[in-house]
Parts: C-alpha cells; structure tokens; sequence
C-alpha cells in the first residue's frame, strides 16, 4: 500500500480507535483521522452502569488507558499522531470520489476528508418507544457519558424515590443494581415472560428472577408499557402499562438496540438479514475501500453458521484491530460470534452462549440437556458458592450448541471454557481431558464444566436419561400416572419438598432394601438435591430391571415451580 | 463381561472410590471391594491446608459429599453396595492366581481378596528428608487426616510461636498461609532459588517471593536443611541449614512426593521413566487384568509427548472414571496431562501450565515469550486487579508451549483457557477468536489472555520484538552500551525508576518531536509501566527508519530487579 494513504473513520468509541491506534503502528506514515460528533472519544460505554452507581468515581476514569491517561484529542494527536475531528457530523459519503462531506456542530461550517479507505464505526442506537411521553424530564436512555451525567445527577437527588426501568435487558440489569445502590424503589417493567429475553431458558431465567425478587425489585414481566405520564412541569409522574400504574421520578428507557444504519442507507451499502451492516471475513462492506465493524454490523453465528446480530465492545475492538490489518495489507479474518453474554445482578452471575433450548428446538436439532448445580469451590470451604449449569449439545456431532451458567459464584469461568470449547469446535466430551488448575480455593477436584460434560457423555451414550424441570412439570399438568423418587433424607425433605400426591421418600441408602414398594410398571423420576444421588438412583434401579427411570436433572435445587420451604 | 466379575481396589482416597463408584453404576452386579490400610475414605487431601488453617472446622467436612453426606464404611455400603475394607493392607498379589493377599491391621488376621480386575490407586508418598532429626515431636509431614489434626492441635497451641517449613512446594505454600493465620512466625526452607521451584519462571516466581515477604514470612532460597535439633524432652527446638541456624517450636517438612511403587515393583509391573507406575491410555498397567491410576501412576505430557510425573487430585478423578469404563467394557481413553497447577499465596494468585521458559530451551524449542500485566476486570472498576501473564509460544506451530500467571486477580480463568487452547490442539492466535464473557465486573473489553494472543501474533510474525527482562539484565550485566528509553509521564518516573545510566525519559507524547536526542546507531530498550507505550515507541521508532528497537516485556511492573521506589 501507498504509505501515505488517507484513511478515515467515523465514529470514536471502541472500534474506530482500535482500528486508528493500530493502523498508525502497523503504517506509522498513514494519515488517520476520526471524525466523531460528540465531544468525547474511546469511552467505555459499558462502564456507564457503574458510573451511575457511583463505583466508578469521575466519567474521566471512563475515558483512561488502564495506565490512567485520558483518551482526549490532544492525546491521540500526541502519542498515536491521530487527527480526532469531535463535534463533527458526517452527512454524507461520496463513494466514487471517496470524500466524506461532514459538518462542525460547533460553527456549523462544512468540511470535507478525502479517503483511499473508510471505516463505519457508527455503533448502534436505541429505537424509540412507540408511547407517550417519552421526552418528559426524567426519562433517560443510556448511551453516552452525558445521559449517564445526567442520569446520576438525577439519582443522587432521589434518594428513596421510585424508579421504573422499561426493558429488563442487560443494560435494564445493570442499571437496576446501580439504582439500587443509590437507594431508589426499583420497578422493572418486561413485556417478554422473563428477564434476558430471549436469551435464557427459564428454569435459568428462574434464577435472575428470585435475585432480582430478594433485592426488593418489583419485577412485572409479561407487561408492556402503555404510556409515561408527567405532571405540569413537564417532569415524569408515572409508568402506566396494559396492567397497572406504576409511581416514576426517574424512567429508563433500556429496549435493546437496533445497529446504526442510516448513513450506511444512504450510502446504498448492503445491509445483511438481520438489518446490520453486512460485512464480509475481512470486515469489508459491500464497497471494498470500506470496512465496517463494532455494533454498527452483522456477524456470522458460528454456531448455525447465520447471521447473529450481537453488539459487544468485545466484539467492536476485534473488528477494530481486524479492520487495521486489512487496511494495511495484513490479511486477516473474523470468523465470528456465538452470542456469549454475561451479567452481574447483585449477588448473581449470569452468562450465556450459543442456542438456548428453545432456540435449538426451533432450529430442529435433536439435543441433549444438562443441568447441574454443584459449588464452585472445593465444597468444604465456607467460600464456595453455588453455580448451575445449563449445556444444550447435538446428539448428531457430540458438539455443544449452547451453555447457560448462573449462580452466585464464579459462572465467568466456566463459560469462558465452554467458548473456548465451542470456537475450537471440540466436542463436548473434549472437556473431560481439559487439565485444568485444581486448588480447593479456585474449583472442586472435578471442575464444574469436566462434570457437566460427563454428564453430557453419559446421556449422549444412552446410559443415563434424565427429564428437564419442564418436562416434568408437563407431565404433572397433563396428569400423569408417575413416582416423584425423592432420594434425600427425611432431614432434607422436611426442609424442602415437592408437595405433589406422585412424591415418595425413600432416602438412597435403603433404596436397595425397599424395591418392593416401587411398582415396576410405572415410570419412576428420581431425584435428589442436586439430582446426583437422583442419578445413582436410577441407575441402581435400571440394575435392578427398572426400565421406565429417568432422573430430574438438577434436583430440587434447580426447580423452578412450586415448592415447599421450611 | 460377566456381570459377577471380581473387582479389587487399593487405595480409597480419590481415584479408588471414584473408580468403585462409576463401575457400580456401569454394572450394579460387579462385586467391587476397596482396600485401605487407614481408617479413612475418600477424603479430599487437597483440603487438609485449610483444615489446618480454621477455614475447614471438622475434618469430616473433607470426607463429605457436596451435600454434606459422610462417606465412611456404612455409607459405600448402603448407597453404593460398595464393600469397604478398611485398616486392611495388602501384603502381597498373586497375578497367576489372581489373589490379593492382606492383613487386617486390628487384628493381625490375613485376609485373601480374589479378583477379575485389580486397580492399584495406592497413591504417593513423601521421600524421607535424609537428615537428623525428623522424628522429633513436633516434626511433621502432611499427608493423612491425621498428619493434619495433629499439626493443627499443636498449631493451635503455638500461636506466636516459630515455625520452620522445609521446601516451598504448593503444599508447603499452602500450609504457609494456614500457618500465618493461626499467628505464627514462619520461616521458609527452599533449596532452590525459586518457590514452586522448576515450576515458575524466574521473574514470575519474583512476584510470589514479594508476597511472602510482604506476609511476614522469611523466605530462605537457595538453602538446605543439615538437621532438625531437639530439645531433652524429644520436642523440636531448631533447623539447622548449611547458611543458618532457625528455632522452631513445630517443623512442617513438604518436599515434594514420589509415587507409591513399593507393590508394583514387589508384583513386577513396570515403572515409567519417571519411576511411577507405567500404565497405558486405557489406565492398564504392562499386566492387562491390573489398571492403575491417580497419585502412583505416570502421566504423558501432552505438550512433549514424553512421560511426566504430575499427581493431582484432579487428574486422580479422572483416571478414576476412565478405569471404571475400561473395566466395564467401555473403551475409553486418557490423553494425558500438561502440568496444570495453581496455589493462592495470602493474596497472589500463582498459576502455571506446560514447559517453563528454562525447560523450553533446554528442550531445543525456538520460541518467542509474552509477559503483560493487566487489570483482571475493566480498570476503570476499583475492585479490579492486576495479573501478569507469561506465554512461551513455538515459533514454528505457533502453539502454547507454556503459560504462567500471578497476580491478585483472577489468574485461574486465564489459565485456564490456555489449558482449553493447549489441550484442543490449537495455536496461540486462536485465542483471539474466542467469543469470551465481557461485562465490565468479569473482564476488560479485551480479556487479559486475548490481549496476550494478540502480542504473541505481533511477535511471531516479526513485525514487533522485545527483550525479556533477564535478557536486559545479562545485557546491563555485560555493560552493553544501549538506551533504555522510559516513556512514561515525570510523575511517574518520579514515584518508580531504574536507576541506570542507560536510562532516558522521554515521554511518549514527546517522543516524535525528540528524535534528534535518540542517536540512530545505538540500540534502543523502550518501556513504560506495563510495555504498552512501550511497544507504541518500538512502533514510533521503527516508522522512523530505526532498526536497533526491541522493547522491554512487561515494563517496569514486571522488572524483577533493581528499581527505585519512592
């Protein structure tokens, strides 16, 4: 490439610096420009949750390098030689003539930048909520530093006011442990039937719900917001929805976001399914002097090998440092995403990738489950807490097609190895060989994720067969004729216990001297706490010439309807 | 198999009753015996440091199953129909006749156990220190449940007082801390120069030196132990080593355990180069009817495909499953292991994985390292901590020869998606691929080992180079002329320097507009705090036509040598 090459990139919060501070180092001659339209660059927007909450001090800590050096534009013309234009629009791309026309909001003069490349770096938006009242003060979005200056100033004087947060997406989460912090009456309005959407099957959606539920957050899902209503000085009163009115000194508004395209359009860019900017291996568009990344695009789901529409300043900075290499003749490729995400809801973690069991069913895969708590510790010491693990795999390939993990403890872990699992396309069992780092104060001998592909293993084989909370639950609601086996103590299920007619207790160690009160001819579901002694269960009873067992995967820990506790 | 089949286990720690346990589940009809010559089964050894250090109360609750059931005689029996014979131990083995002979321990009785399958899980012991001395009272080793409540009663006893521990392994690290918290004044014994001694690098093993000198504990490399002195009561009252002279009023001697072979070679089963039990990737040792597994056995190094002795309680619990397949029928193989280990030191984290630098070139690898120290979750959060990750990566597949990771934060989930990358046979530059979990609470946008991916990729392909720290110092030792260029801030050189005369400060943003104080013959050793700016003054310098740059690995955070505080 011609060492004086003009590239030029719109947009300045995560890729587009990426993308800007390793061109200069891979062609230190290239002159690089970044046009932005607000004031600030290469902030961390997940990080405006935790400024709302105070944990993070000063925006400015938004905006360090993690050596506490602010990102302005003083700082990347002095140490990376990058021009930054802030406050300054694009309007519109001349694609034959490769000349971005943009005005300074600031004077409102126009101003050209010639380019040899472009790079979109345009992220996303939020859509507008179709209802009323949406521009009353106190009713915020979060998508820049300024929203959350404004929304924190807001808090910090409504101390004990009411909250109501309209979208119980990551951001909606985020956002309701930051309120809470402030000490707000916190009111989560979902129109979907559980929190994370669409990203969790329920019995883990369980969970989050009782989290939320135990930290005094109202939740209502099932729900949507009809309309906001303000008093006579324009500022917001309350959230009225298709089922109740709910009291509001501050609404957020956290419906998702939809990828910024209208430059894009206008530009006669191609757009892929999912309504992203479609971009080729090499994070090229439809134009091949321009490439696109971060939340402005569409990634291809290595998983179905579709598109996946899934913004993340993960992502947005691989596109970034993949956009550098292309650019300056370093052949390079994005293989893609799996829609891994993960959440922090007080004392909860929440992570999730790949297909959830719904969406694996829709795709018509036949699959497995497994769902399995255990500590995440050695389980002997007071600091282990409990985790549960969701896997959904291909019978076909033996390969995981999703992983579900919530729990107090360390999920972040175990997830990540699932994804590593998953990019490696391994099959699940692979993770039986993985030679982990065992000490008791990080996992139990056994990691977590080598028993749940275990599990997986043996249900791949046929040897173990086990029902879903779901299934089990239909199989109550249809009436069916079944045992409930609770293997536990009498200790344990006076503590805790199914209340259904089909319940039977007969504590595993005498399982084997109590046969004759288990009827053959009908289907028996053992379980347990954890369904671990459910397991051994069942296979002491296929031993015994049982045929109709099938254990309850996860025990009474992971069910999510009703129960008895004492 | 016949479903009556015989089968005989020695040993009922880990490997023996996990064995025992899945093959009653693969076959109810086995006759499973184990065979132990303590009183004690199944108890996690990994856990006795912690029950020594209060953490753990009861030592049952290191023979607990995660739901807090015992796993004592009755308990093998009734749940598992597994026959326990404990205070029974093995004399000898007829493999003609296929007979165990043994003695019961309480009464002196012999006793003859037939058997189809034998499974020697007879783990390892600890060498005898060659000293004088090691009988005393108060001179322990911590190997049973015993060893652990007769140091912790002792222990408890001697708070304030002295206590000596000779070799700096994991378990004598561990007992360190256990020790500290039971308010000891401790001092360490390493005959090495290094604690966990081959299993660190030298400037990795320098930060794990830092926190125990920073705990209190006197840390003393590179001496041996000549003899342990006693009191007229037969009560220890000193270590004498060949540099000095230290009171004790209790000696933890932990240096390191050979495999338990006694039998095996009594029985004539092969030994491995290492001297542990040979056995092959079906756990079968050279006779078909007798497996072997855990602690006693030798492992292959998946990473040099040669034998490596590495006992792990992890490892022991796979061996377990993979014999009870075998013996069941059910073809299963293990592919080895890569010398996984972690230790949690008071407050540093220390987790490493296949060959040391030193091992690597002594094993003729060319290779490039990686040393970057990062901030484990988004900087900008204060319970965010620092983790240094070093990579030794072969030049030629580009693969991850070894990792090591210290740190206050979280090193085990980095460690542990090298192992997943090792182990699914990938290179070094797919980590960079990995979709992995990011919210601000879990990780930076880019996670520490994505980072170090992308600094392997940038070194294996030429276009950035850097010295290690050892290299700057053999190069400072030799009196090499060269600049070593700092480009940090003033402030900071002010609060932390080296104080050499090869050093130079010039600011990074400075840097473009200095070049004339940068003679273009000399080499030049650019570094900063953590080598980021450093790499982007490599950069800087290289795009201005100089050709003499390498920069320093890991900047001054991980410069083990001299340094000026303030």
């Amino acid at each position: 490439m011609d060492k004086k090459e003009k590239i030029v990139i719109i947009g300045g919060v995560a890729c587009g610096p990426k993308a800007a501070s390793r061109i200069k180092r891979l062609n230190p001659e290239a002159e690089v420009t970044i046009l932005e339209k607000g004031e600030l660059l290469s902030y961390a927007g997940c990080g405006l949750p935790f400024y709302i909450s105070g944990e993070v001090e000063s925006h400015n800590e938004l905006m360090a390098t993690p050596t506490g050096v602010v990102r302005d534009t003083h700082f990347f013309k002095m140490v990376k030689d990058i021009n930054v234009e802030n406050h300054t629009l694009v309007k519109s791309v001349d694609r034959e003539q490769k000349i971005v026309h943009a005005v300074r909001l600031d004077t409102g003069d126009t101003a050209e930048f010639p380019y040899d490349s472009l790079v979109l770096a345009v992220g996303s938006t939020n859509p507008n909520l179709p209802i009323e009242g949406t521009e009353l003060n106190g009713v915020s979005q979060l998508r820049t530093v300024e929203d959350a200056r404004r929304i924190r100033n807001e808090s910090g004087s409504l101390k004990g006011k009411n909250a109501v947060i309209i979208g119980a997406g990551l951001i909606g989460l985020e956002v309701t442990e930051a309120f809470k912090k402030q000490g707000m009456n916190i009111t989560m309005i979902e129109m979907l039937d559980s929190a994370m959407g669409q990203m969790l099957d329920p019995e883990m959606a369980y969970h989050l719900h009782n989290e939320l539920k135990s930290n005094g957050v109202t939740l209502k899902l099932n729900e949507s917001a009809a309309k906001i209503e303000g008093d006579d000085r324009g500022c917001v009163k309350s959230v009225v929805t298709d089922k109740g009115t709910y009291p509001a000194d501050i609404v957020l508004i956290s419906v998702g976001v939809r990828p910024n395209t209208d430059l894009a359009e206008q530009m006669g860019l191609e757009l892929g399914k999912s309504r992203a900017i479609k971009v080729y291996p090499d994070m090229r568009t439809s134009d091949p002097n321009i490439y696109a990344g971060g939340d402005c695009v569409e990634n291809r789901n290595l998983i179905t090998g579709g598109p996946i529409y899934a913004p993340m300043g993960s992502t947005a900075n691989k596109h970034g440092r993949i956009i550098a290499d292309n650019i300056c003749g370093k052949e390079s490729q994005f293989k893609g995403v799996i829609g891994t995400a993960i959440c922090k809801v007080f004392n909860c973690n929440v992570a999730r990738t790949g297909l959830t069991e719904k969406m694996a069913k829709q795709a018509g895969y036949d699959y497995i489950t497994v769902l399995t708590p255990a500590p995440d510790k050695a389980h002997f010491l007071a600091s282990a807490k409990m985790i549960i693990i969701k896997l959904i795999v291909d019978k076909k390939t033996e390969k995981l097609l999703g992983a579900q993990i919530v729990g107090p403890g360390d999920v972040a872990k175990r997830m990540d190895m699932a994804v590593a699992n998953i990019i490696s396309n391994d099959s699940v069992t692979d993770i039986a060989q993985y030679d982990l780092a065992y000490a008791p104060p990080f996992s139990p001998a056994l990691d977590n994720i080598i028993t749940a592909a275990h599990i997986a293993e043996n249900k791949l084989s046929g040897f173990s067969q086990s029902y879903t909370p779901a299934q089990v639950q239909e199989k109550i609601d249809n009436g069916d004729d079944f045992i409930l086996l609770d293997v536990r103590s009498p200790q344990e299920f006076e503590q805790m216990r199914l209340d259904d007619p089909r319940v039977k207790l007969i504590p595993l160690g005498k399982l084997r001297s109590c046969l004759d009160e288990l009827p053959r001819d009908k289907e028996i579901v053992p379980f347990c706490k954890i369904s671990l002694r459910g397991y051994e269960a069942e296979q002491i009873l296929r031993g015994k010439g049982y045929t109709k067992v099938k254990y309850l995967d996860g025990g009474i820990v992971c069910w999510p309807y009703k129960k008895t506790v004492n």
